[in-house]
């Protein structure tokens, strides 16, 4: 194997992350970064034989539970991981003995994490020993590793234990009751529940010793059962084990435990289901791969960051979404954030469109969640979560705790102000249907989210008689350094643009699926009365922009804040607010992120107002050098290297988008440990597609006037638009015309011109 | 075994508590009921076997952790009891195959809790089986297991495995981390370690089989070490399984986990060990029983809650104190009230001073965090905590938190405002000293305690200029019903006696331990002014009472709140404040526990003001009947008890003493599985020995003015006062003088007249 290069903290091939020494104070940050997954779970890259303080994690799309304070959070599901070598007495792990040799080793083409390691035991005996693991792509119940066993300079006994480890915890808590265990022909199998929700986990588990004679025993210490076999070990002489796990849960099957023995009966061995596991990885970079020459660190890099969101998005679900962090971490507790549909969606939506379906239509099965907050808070139609779980009600924590016995909480305002959510929900499942021209979707699911969402800004806005203005008080906008707010920009907007929408797509709705129009209509309580209150709405909410200079202020007074110059904090660690205060920089014109420019970011693809180069340049003077880009909010760089690219901006955008790229391999923000940074990747796709692939979707398709980044001699990639793939490949100094390549398979999807 | 009696839910004999029946629904309130402890530990009457949602626990003094919300609570620690069966395949288990004999036993005499089971395995296999276990009274690092197994029916192979679960769940949250785990000669050991506090545990554990050849095997799935036989049973031949645990944490010795295996290697066997425990037994029972005789029922359940106290009450360590929920549940995380010292500390006072002696030099270790609350309020000396635990520091939550996604939050002001405990802890130390004649105490500690809790009162007190009084304004008295009131006559009275005696106590110091005296003066910046400033507290606090009638108003306003009658609600199971709601039983005449009847009980002994027959006939006759005595708080009916016995109402006296001596054995608040009610416990105490025996303390020691209730014709117990014992035996009828019997062994105690 050959490695391409290396960064300041890893090693890469084109498709391989190699880590070469084991760092134990790197141990958290790592087991997020070797996280592996299927689109139904992940498992972080925890060592199989533990170590101390080590946080194995595996989480499962929709399985949340009951915790105080957060109220509800992916619990950490029983360890599939288990895999303890003991070497004449001595157990393997590497607080202890001698690291002779140490590689692990994340291969992105095929989702299968390995390490290589030579370890001399506390007693002398030196031993090789190479572990493997995937969760199989093609089969998503399927779990599987492998160990090969090779003693260097020594005979003697070798004990290995595999086994289930039913006391997960979340921060010290286990969300499991026992339900019941036991022994197979096949192995073992563990049934528990989760203790609120009561979620039903069945797994099942055998393991295979080959090159050597040795019986299997099965312990089973309650919560714990254990596949142990010992045999005699010959220097040389290599012994592998393979150990194969299934597991469902009740939101699968009534019937947990029986389908995963069952399953486990019938499958093939190790090899072949590896071989499955690459066939189905293989038809996934078809479509998602992004190819880049002339900088194989972003290469590579990018690759990493597609990988994370293709291990997270549902292919059999969409009853579920893409929290914050992934399935890697333990960080936002598995809510769901606008992080999905804003920053990760548009690569779902164009390079795995049935994936794209499925996050949506999580909305869609959560609208009753949302239309109970909207109830809580007064106000009518569906008002979704700022923090959504299962049901989508409101789980926003109201409290940051103070651990001090006498220190102050903290309260936290998001559930009750940062209501901007409420638009890009809409505008994500508009751009969905514009893109896919999924009609069906859009008259079944679609158009009661933007009917029922701008249902709620109707009742949210107050008409101010004195301005014979709309207005939308006492939010949070996008940045969250500002706590309480009137009249935000971006809110205001979002909230206008959707109306649009909602007035298009009830039209929309009336011509082309009559019935489902006048069914909503009853179901929403949707009157003309309200449409022409919308239209109202339209006409007459307050934005605060400047037609001569084309600026915008981010809310009602923002402009008379006191400034501060972010260049005097240089060299800082901390974010603005850590530094001044949540008093100080609600006062202050410093931002955790971009705010205006992420509106013009939004509305720069169908270039709707304020959306023009003219605005771009004013409010970027303004606002980027406000912006508090490094320790602010991770949801900020990818934005601006499109935006900076846009500009001409070309060693700012590859700097800021470096910032992005490598959020989660360089840890740069100290919190990878909390898990992958979903929107970061997302934002990764979309900085490298729309920023400097330049695309812009046409009547006729996406085309590409892309900048390429100093470098960079080609950029290759595909896109899915209407019902088409479109390839690109770009190379320097050549202007590349887009193709038609070929229709995605079994495709569901027309092209269809919305009704405008 | 001859049972005495039956109650609505138990069975007893004159030591033993009996349940012939096993209810699922009571699963967790006999888990505490049935829990056995020594001293240093408790442990819950959790099956061996386990058992769906069965809630196994095991405190240790001391043994503290954090958690959010409620700061730091008590780790549940690693389970010692898990010893599983399995007959010919079938685990055993009572929620699987056939119950065919159920007879649970915790006897009082040795703190030994045993069951008898018949049992019929799903394949048809019946099987005797006797578990026995004990926490020795002797030595407190040592705990046994005894399992008697007879096939009754059929030959075949039974396998028993012997483990320590090192996963134990504070509700779900498992406090510890692990370090190690090993084998010995003699069995296994784990070593775990809290994750924050980072108390060290070492715990061993060996197996014992008599009565077959059987050979022993280690498993070791990590966390849960279990040792493992596997026989051959024959019909009616009984084998014997001995499994011996020993324990120790980094607060008992630099090296737990050597302790434990050291100790394990020199322990005698399980009979030998049960006879030392047997012996330890009968020293704490020779000076603490009660015996009544002519009412089986109460001279049973006296036993069992004196019973709780002993086994709570730390005898080797004097840094720890007892919980409200004793050793025996989760209920208010092992937090420590002033129900130790008000409730509970008079039983030790009296028949076990050396433990009472700990329980108030825990209060002496903790200084420093209530002086670290007093300066986080603004206030000088020591705020003792409302709930405190290893530091001292205030532990109350802040939040109720409402699980529910939209509900709203509810402060608990009690850290804030119930500041009565101030003068509580003072009120014990004194009355300790006065008791024991423990000048040594005194001096070294009590008078740290008096002296710097009574600054306190000097900061916190205002005066009124108009009035020219002082005032305790914004407080919750003891009745927690109303949440913020001004010159609670509970408060400003205990406060005044208070700094009586620091007064007191201080010019004692300065005459018989000047050094002393000096010493705290400096640490204490305690200067002739600050004690003047307590002479004019004194005499100018605010009291609301009426010397005409001798009506005490519970706070200012009191009488003008709406009035409620109770009997109104009769047949109600729920508290007042649930029925009414917070806000209505803050502005009615509806109060959760005995205010001012607590005021005149504390004042009772030494017939101080306010008390007097007429104050305390007017006073009950105003709020016995607002009070809640049912579901408001479980302190309440001990004390109704005994002022109802004093004011002659014998009948009402019994009624709610059954209420308290019952609470746990009959669960009669439906929330024993939340631990047992030690104040109530040590309620039921002082209402059997103050109430019904009437004693008084004089000049010449304790005198009984005994006024039995019907049925009972004997009433025997014994009194430590000032170095001697006192023994006494009380006789329907009969005028029994008091007698000195015996000196108590080793004492260092003193006859002292303090001076004054």
């Amino acid at each position: 194997m050959q490695t391409k290069g290396h960064s300041r903290n890893f090693i890469y091939t084109d498709w391989i992350l190699i880590e070469t020494q084991f760092d134990p104070d790197q141990l958290h940050s790592k087991e997020t970064v070797f996280t592996i997954g299927n689109g139904y779970l992940g498992t972080k890259g925890s060592f199989e034989e533990g170590y101390p303080h080590a946080l194995p994690a595996t989480f499962i799309h929709g399985v949340y539970d009951d915790v105080p304070v957060v109220y509800t959070e992916l619990a950490n599901c029983p360890d599939w991981l288990p895999l303890v070598v003991i070497v004449n007495g001595d157990r393997f792990r590497l607080d202890q003995g001698e690291i002779l040799r140490y590689d692990r080793q994340l291969d992105l083409r095929y989702g299968l994490l390995s390490r290589y390691l030579r370890w001399r035991s506390p007693s002398g005996n030196t031993i090789d020993i190479h572990f493997e693991r995937f969760a199989s792509f093609a089969d998503q119940h399927v779990l599987a590793q492998r160990c090969h066993l090779t003693p260097v300079d020594f005979d003697g006994l070798i004990e290995v234990q595999g086994g289930i480890n039913g006391y997960p915890e979340n921060q010290g808590f286990n969300h499991w009751e026992g339900l019941d265990q036991g022994k197979t022909d096949q192995g073992i199998w563990l049934q528990r529940r989760t203790r609120h929700s009561r979620i039903e986990i069945g797994m099942g588990a055998t393991m295979k010793i080959l090159g050597t004679e040795a019986s299997l025993q099965v312990s089973t210490a309650p919560g714990y059962p254990t596949l142990t076999t010992t045999y005699l070990a010959k220097s040389k002489q290599t012994v592998t084990v393979e150990k194969i796990v299934t597991l469902f849960t009740s939101r699968d099957t009534e019937t947990p435990v029986s389908a995963a023995t069952e399953k486990l009966a019938h499958l093939p061995d190790y090899a072949t289901l590896l071989k499955a596991n690459e066939q189905a990885w293989d038809e996934a970079w078809q479509q998602s791969d992004i190819l880049i020459e002339g900088d194989s660190t972003a290469a590579f890099a990018v690759r990493y960051n597609l990988f994370q969101l293709l291990i997270a998005g549902s292919r059999h679900d969409d009853k579920v979404s893409i929290p914050a962090k992934t399935l890697s971490g333990f960080g936002y507790r598995g809510h769901i954030f606008w992080d999905t549909e804003i920053f990760m969606l548009p690569f779902f939506l164009f390079t795995q469109p049935a994936i794209a379906r499925n996050l949506l239509s999580y909305r869609w099965h959560t609208l009753p969640g949302a239309r109970r907050k909207a109830a809580h808070y007064g106000y009518k139609g569906a008002m979704f979560a700022w923090e959504s779980a299962d049901t989508g009600d409101e789980v926003t924590p109201r409290w940051g705790l103070n651990s001090d016995f006498y220190g102050e909480d903290v309260r936290i305002w998001c559930r009750d102000r940062e209501i901007h959510i409420n638009a890009d929900i809409p505008y994500a499942a508009w751009n969905y249907w514009q893109t896919t021209g999924d009609d069906e979707w859009m008259q079944q699911c679609g158009a009661e989210i933007i009917l029922d969402a701008a249902i709620f800004w109707g009742s949210r806005v107050e008409f101010n008689s004195e301005r014979q203005q709309y207005e939308i008080r006492g939010v949070i906008g996008v940045d969250e350094y500002h706590e309480f707010v009137h009249n935000n920009a971006f809110t205001n907007r979002m909230a206008q643009w959707h109306l649009q929408r909602a007035i298009a797509v009830y039209d929309w709705l009336a011509h082309k699926f009559p019935e489902r129009a006048t069914e909503l209509e009853q179901k929403l309580k949707l009157t003309p009365q309200e449409r022409s209150h919308w239209q109202d709405i339209i006409a007459k909410i307050l934005f605060l922009h400047d037609p001569l200079t084309e600026q915008i202020e981010q809310f009602e007074g923002f402009f008379q804040l006191e400034d501060i110059n972010l260049a005097d904090y240089q060299g800082r660690d901390h974010s603005m607010q850590a530094i001044l205060s949540i008093e100080k920089t609600n006062k202050c014109q410093v931002i955790k992120q971009p705010d205006i420019l992420m509106l013009l970011y939004l509305m720069r693809e169908s270039a709707d107002f304020p959306y023009n180069q003219k605005a771009l340049q004013a409010n970027w003077d303004y606002y980027a050098p406000r912006t508090d880009i490094t320790y602010g909010s991770s949801l900020g760089p990818a934005v601006h290297a499109i935006l900076a690219s846009d500009l001409g901006k070309s060693a700012e955008a590859y700097e800021v988008f470096m910032q992005a790229l490598m959020v989660d391999l360089e840890d740069n923000r100290g919190n990878t440990s909390d898990g992958i940074h979903g929107a970061t990747a997302g934002g990764v796709w979309q900085a490298v597609i729309f920023g400097f692939g330049g695309i812009q979707l046409t009547e006729n398709g996406p085309v590409a006037n892309f900048h390429l980044p100093d470098g960079w001699t080609r950029l290759k990639f595909k896109l899915h638009w209407r019902g088409k793939w479109h390839d690109f490949d770009l190379r320097k100094g050549q202007v590349t015309s887009l193709r038609s390549e070929f229709k995605i398979q079994n495709s569901k999807f027309k092209i269809n011109d919305p009704y405008k």
